[in-house]
């Protein structure tokens, strides 16, 4: 007789919402079913934003982009003046906001472009470092969901290949994914930049350009999957309207699916929004969830913790 | 005591290739070693045409398109006029050659392309099935190389994880990875198309558009790897000038690193080309090896068997 194993998902309250998950990881699993799925078809993928961390008071992406921005600023006197620069080191939000798409670039392309690929894993390492929530003062990499931690070690331990796909940018998680969800590089895709090889005085090096490759977000989120992983998942996880066509694409195929999308709604242990939310915004997907078949995790009641206990 | 493995690398002979490569494997993953890779950083990479399977007397993926182009003709009678398709119906491949670029193109468009990612696996698939390689009769997954299958088996034994980093077609080649090399969908990368998701009479699909992606050769395969794979190999094997990139961006990494080039010296048993050839050319990679360090496999010398023994 083997050892009993520990109960799964332990942060997770007894309620119809574990139960589903529960009941689906069991049936696609045993050998005989009608709906067993072999082990290379199971392939679940996860919103990051929102969904294994979180996202307020804005993405932590941008929190990453600012903190740069203010980094490189002495280097830049002309920041002083240049919008939507100028906007970012006075802190006012609003109108770095107010820039646009054309204002986002121009912080994108100063952050996260023309530089090694090697040189922008080694800034976001040490940010990650060193940076605070504004909110809770923790680590970025600890403001992720324990439920959800359990939840893609309860899947891998049911031979479920666990991705990521976000509309974050995949160089900016890859730093992270692995040691803080236990997912590899490779198994992480999100909105990249185009990149070029080349060899600059005998060494071959990876340049990110200040062009865009792929947004990993609302109908590029199928694409990315087709692209990158090259079959359609039969488990996705989802937070926001942006993850609408991922769960549509996993839940239409045939046999056995499962969608789910997180519901904040605890404003006393984490944020309480969905339809008017600047980020993850939940409107869509929370309308239809119902007639898709989707389970809707109520933060407040499905989850008996939030964050795991601090590291230190 | 455990029961003693079966020696590694049967159909290789002994010498200094086989042992080379053995010498490696034991020494990243020898724990204490200097040498030592931790598992997640053990990436092997390698390309497809003329190094996992045979790409005489073309690529095998053009002779798909060609007899897709023959199927499809009844369909478009203008297609006896057109080129470059006049000429593909004829036989006359100097002529399809001669359309250049665009004339591959427009054939690519026509039978890789304006269909959902389904109908082009199934098609692929269909053909698999029935197509035979015109000089040996075999099935195209029966042209791979043995001893290379043995080579991936070994490696990911020793907790190497495989991928395939190839100028071919990404969905082209998942149809048959998994199956004939143990490797999964989400480790091919290769050339691609773009793609679009909709909704179509109430049902989502994935259509494959004419248009351009990555061309995943030269320099766009250290650019892929960046892109899909996000870390740099510690091993990568290779045939040709497209995997100079590659394999420089691969040795050139701090600590151990394994670059292997296929050299086709059997005219006998498979074919001989290098630095001639209108496939596969080997020029600049083999002038290089010597000093850059890379392993060249004599095929003639080095493996013991090229081809599996056939299935029925
Ligand atoms: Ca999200
Ligand atoms: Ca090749």
């Amino acid at each position: 007789i083997p050892a009993q194993a520990a109960p799964p998902l332990p942060s997770w309250n007894e309620g119809p919402t574990k139960s589903a998950i529960v009941e689906f990881v069991e049936k696609v699993t045993k050998k005989g079913s009608p709906d067993f799925v072999p082990e290379n078809q199971r392939i679940a993928t996860f919103d990051n934003d929102g969904t294994l961390w979180a996202e307020q008071p804005v993405y932590f992406q941008l929190i990453y982009a600012i903190d740069q921005v203010k980094k490189m600023a002495p280097e830049h006197p002309e920041w002083k003046t240049e919008e939507p620069f100028a906007s970012v080191l006075k802190g006012d939000m609003k109108n770095v906001i107010a820039s646009g798409k054309e204002g986002l670039m121009k912080i994108l392309a100063a952050t996260h472009a023309n530089m090694t690929a090697e040189k922008f894993r080694a800034n976001v390492s040490d940010w990650l470092k060193t940076a605070r929530h504004p909110k809770t003062g923790r680590p970025f990499t600890e403001m992720v969901y324990q439920p959800q931690l359990e939840l893609l070690d309860y899947l891998r331990a049911n031979g479920f290949k666990t991705f990521i796909v976000s509309g974050g940018g995949v160089d900016f998680m890859r730093v992270f994914a692995e040691k803080t969800y236990g997912i590899p590089p490779d198994q992480v895709i999100g909105s990249s930049l185009k990149a070029k090889y080349e060899v600059k005085d005998g060494k071959p090096i990876i340049i990110k350009l200040p062009e865009i490759n792929l947004v990993d977000d609302k109908e590029g989120k199928p694409v990315g999957i087709h692209q990158y992983i090259g079959q359609r998942p039969i488990f996705a996880a989802g937070n926001s309207d942006g993850d609408y066509q991922m769960l549509e694409w996993t839940t239409a195929g045939a046999g056995p699916r499962f969608g789910i999308i997180l519901h904040h709604t605890d404003a006393e242990r984490e944020w309480a929004y969905d339809r008017e939310s600047h980020v993850g915004k939940l409107d869509k997907a929370l309308d239809d969830a119902g007639k898709k078949g989707w389970t809707v995790i109520d933060m407040q009641n499905d989850w008996k913790t939030v964050f795991p206990p601090a590291k230190q």
